[in-house]
């Protein structure tokens, strides 16, 4: 999505080989106009799934994930992150672990919000190892439910999470798919 | 708002006299299209402010903040919320008590973000004590920045925050107005 890659070359803040900040459209100060297009974009991307349901964590997801829903005419559910043990009963948990924050929390969705039989795209703003987005996929399972499909905004592919979402069957679209943060250079997978 | 009080009337969920849930469509779960015509509602009730900058505070705040500034076509900052006392050079954070936690936390906000000379408009999910919109104003004073005005979804009327904001010299435009959620009932200010 090149005004998604514009705007990460633009913007983008090289930390070292395996962070990028993109606190400045995405994480913190957010783009409307270009949350709008990312919408778009995956609504595109998943048109064939018939998602009933867009899910998504908190807090970065939230601004993505609403202008895909908006855009597929379908609710928004974002989960809950808690690092407290809180066991409710009507609450759906799954553990994540943060390999940037070095610290495991736990991802939260109401039952009531999450009934069985529906077709759940999830989204989140950034993918690298896939343990957000694996904890979301296990709560919609074991809602009862299935996963339409996983949208990323933007997938570190020089981690492993792409390759472990897909082994476990998920498809995946990325909007922005970055092969490397060497040197402090974005380089993106598609050679761009 | 006749769209958002229906909404309000349908799916709220009166707990006790202070507290209404509505997470079906606002906190937890959201109203994609609903959330549109709250952005546009906020657009419109601000017209003559000329906002620079929406602001909001996560997480309930980012989906009709992201939407009011969509339509008017200006960038979003969301603050962040942190338990912990964090003290960093390049963030403005303010002390905020909730009441319905009972708990005082911080709000951030990153200086790169809220540069001085703006024009800012903050939005908000709930207004009850006014605790968070007085944080988000003082942090856009400290900036150096003018508050456009303060926009809130749900408003308490029988808590104190209006009067708060309002005696602060702030301008605010509450959606839906609550005056009771007595006898499990939710009366608006307006009479309706």
């Amino acid at each position: 999505m090149k005004m998604l890659k514009d705007k990460i070359v633009q913007e983008g803040i090289v930390l070292g080989e395996e962070v990028l900040k993109v606190d400045s459209f995405l994480n913190h100060r957010v783009d409307p106009e270009l949350m709008r297009a990312v919408g778009q974009a995956f609504a595109e991307r998943f048109a064939y799934a018939g998602a009933d349901l867009v899910l998504t964590i908190e807090s970065s997801g939230i601004a993505p994930a609403l202008m895909a829903a908006l855009e597929l005419r379908v609710p928004l559910v974002f989960a809950r992150k808690q690092t407290s043990v809180l066991m409710q009963d009507d609450l759906y948990i799954e553990p994540v672990f943060s390999f940037t924050k070095k610290q495991q929390s736990q991802v939260a969705v109401s039952r009531h919000f999450l009934p069985d039989g529906r077709n759940v795209l999830i989204i989140d703003d950034f993918l690298a190892h896939g343990e957000a987005a694996l904890g979301l996929a296990r709560i919609v399972e074991n809602a009862g439910s299935r996963v339409a499909g996983i949208g990323i905004v933007i997938e570190k592919s020089f981690q492993n999470g792409f390759r472990k979402l897909t082994e476990a069957g998920y498809r995946v679209e990325s909007l922005a798919r970055i092969a490397s943060l060497r040197d402090g250079n974005v380089v993106f997978a598609d050679g761009e």
